[in-house]
């Protein structure tokens, strides 16, 4: 488990530190989407057989509020997550600690022109309230789920093997791509949390916690409302489009099979 | 229905109000594209296996005058769209209202440097004048139309589940990328009047009817035109080469079946 | 056949209409590129059904050499290109009308800083010597066949329904970016002449052949040298590495049938 | 073997010849990576049906370490690439003669502003120690490794035929966006080693093994170090979560059929 997200990590949080190091000759802002976009996919290859590829405890949340895994697992994962995003934070510092050190002048900041901190976790753009964070993240977290949910819905089709990581990858550059300029659509608790207190540790100091007015809370609290929305709306979508097929214990268990076959794919094989 | 129109304009929209309000500090053109393509490719997840996937009014007149679905159907799927649209445009206009305000200074305008109308709806370039527009959305459509058979004819293969709707964002990304210069491609009219109507409520009044001299009926009316000669064009071409294969009966009722398979596919599964 | 190239040519060269005449603030060199491949993707999609996908005489030739069709279709396919080229090139200028004349300033020209010719067909960049345009046109056509062929050969492995023409488009792409800025990888006989004879009559002028140090008939001869390499260097490299299967009759009449089931997908079902 | 690093050389390589020549107006940082790893994508295209598609010998060396096939044919690949990818960059001096020699104004140089050796091999940017090469290669390799061995691992599922190439090419323009910067991640000691001898024999002279502190052994050297990390962590990744499945003789041996099966497929048929 504790692998995907620092796959996951070292790629998306690899390809910000490119750019922002290299002055934005090497890279754009569309490379840093696509490198968060296919850091995921490869992310989701790596794990996808071994144990689940849930790279994200709110995803996990919601499959534990559609019964299909024990509550058990959710604190795991979210455990999990914090532990392997800590460690790919620090393989990126490793990996870019040259660049770091030259860009910033030896001096790791969270805001001005040499920041650095935002290579490795979210902070609020200069334009957003404390609320305009909150709705943001809800929005996309509830878009993320939705599509999440929906790629993954047997009833919708049948995709082949090795498409629906592709998608969810494309997701998350969509999301990046459309939702990304308010706060760096954070999405995930875990994600964000790990590596904030590697760069607690590592240099950046209590600022990162008291940047953007205490900014750090709202990429822990909001995703899982988002979350929870986004499930609701799919269910609901789902179940007016679906009169006739009613949420039985029988429609369950199928959809627990579903879930088996398309996240934990190849585990039993 | 709803839905799929509120996802497709969600983050397509998106990604135009963040291009825009970031100055393109956050994106590009190609970025704001690739959002529009990639709203379309998850507006069709989403809905594929509820309701069918159809994404333009235009499309479903289509499918009717191929005898593929009742006319009944046409008007239906017009107000649920332009329902979605608006809404969607509503929650765009939330998740950045921080950012149109800061970037707009509180004035919200359809045209000049900090104007924000063109996040939410088609407007014409300065160079083009009412009958180049009209022939731009006629060109542009048409070839949307033209694809979009080819790629759900069966009889041209039988494609594997999932490529179809990344082939059609595919073709909404090449058709801003070859024909979005002139008006933006709206080549969808209730997913350009429902958000039209938001920000005609919202706050930037009725110049959004007046500016590019009465644009606004151009991208309702031009792509039905469009619609219908891509519709022609492709049952000609298909006409010509398939001199064997008489348009009878039995011909079309199979390409209803078709129509099915692919298009509401895992409806009835 | 003509519709193929007419859809390939509107896309295509679409885009790099927008880019000019937008200036750059529409699209980048990316995006040309993006379209010229997306262009080949769904110029395939819409024939590949209905009379085979060949969109260029020298890929049709290189199946004649091969023995997969007779010679007689090669002028068939020549002809019928060159005039869904030049149609395709009268709808660019037609949609574009309004752009290029506000661009151009009225004056169509072919050098200069208003140039709009290369909007429809090669021209080749200042450095190039006529000898390295020809070098690198046969390198980059060979190239092109060698890929085309690998793709399309069945003892490589069976691709699903709809990946050979998006890997068509992907090889479009690969050679747009890294052999295109000598000048502008034409490839493509039929689709170069059809364009510039359009251009000629249009309005640009004799100076269409002049320019370039008469460089017109360079994207006409020097694509089918090096299909005729590429093809050569293909044949000889899988009959290296396959001792034990040869090149019989009955390795052959295999051959065709690949290239039924390949490129004329669809035509028998 | 030889053709299948010098498709990717041409491709990879002529990239960037075409961003540096054209001084970024013919393409950006995106384009280059993408080249490299749409070049990546049909030299195994090219080569996998004939002879296996090992295009890097870190990774022949990691098929050997894991029992997947024999020792000789590591020094047998190592050789033939570098040969592939002399000739590979033969050509790329061939077709971009003309733009090279004006653009360096006829002096092929290492460093300064007209220096065109990076367009064939990597060196290391000003920020980067010895120390610091040494981990950024070490770290990207073993991510390599890592993820070609996910992808290729039939446990975690059974790809299409034809995507495996393409999620190879994926993962190299993950690795490029995101562990660029420092080095231009060579990752291939054969394919960084043959285009360094062309340019010391062609013209830039001694000055290609000296530049950067005499760097040019770190990417011979650290990739198969990465790469016996890379192949450590995925085994001790999946031992980790397959306790049931030990790694018995029987399982080796359906190892050894899944790499015939996915590396060298087609082969056989």
């Amino acid at each position: 488990m504790l692998h995907i997200l620092k796959v996951l990590f070292l790629i998306g949080s690899g390809a910000a530190a490119q750019v922002i190091t290299s002055q934005g000759t090497h890279g754009s802002y569309l490379t840093m989407q696509l490198g968060s976009a296919l850091g995921a996919v490869f992310g989701i290859f790596v794990a996808r057989g071994v144990s689940g590829a849930q790279l994200n405890v709110v995803w996990s949340m919601s499959l534990w509020l559609l019964g299909r895994q024990p509550w058990r697992k959710v604190p795991l994962y979210a455990l999990s997550h914090l532990l392997g995003a800590f460690l790919g934070a620090a393989t990126v510092y490793l990996q870019y600690y040259d660049a770091i050190q030259v860009f910033s002048g030896g001096h790791l900041s969270v805001a001005g022109p040499n920041a650095t901190a935002g290579i490795f976790c979210s902070y609020p753009a200069d334009h957003l309230s404390v609320w305009g964070g909150i709705v943001d993240q809800v929005v996309a977290t509830a878009l993320l789920l939705i599509c999440c949910l929906a790629v993954e819905d047997r009833r919708q089709g049948l995709l082949p093997d090795g498409l629906a990581p592709v998608l969810v990858g494309a997701l998350i550059l969509t999301i990046g791509l459309s939702m990304g300029s308010n706060c760096g659509f954070p999405l995930n608790p875990a994600r964000d949390l790990g590596p904030r207190l590697f760069t607690f540790i590592a240099g950046w100091g209590e600022e990162v916690f008291k940047a953007g007015g205490g900014w750090w809370w709202v990429p822990i609290v909001a995703p899982f409302v988002g979350g929870l929305l986004g499930t609701l709306i799919y269910e609901l979508l789902i179940e007016v489009h679906h009169p006739h097929t009613p949420q039985s214990p029988g429609q369950e268990s199928e959809a627990v099979e579903l879930e088996e076959v398309v996240v934990d794919s190849g585990n039993n094989r």
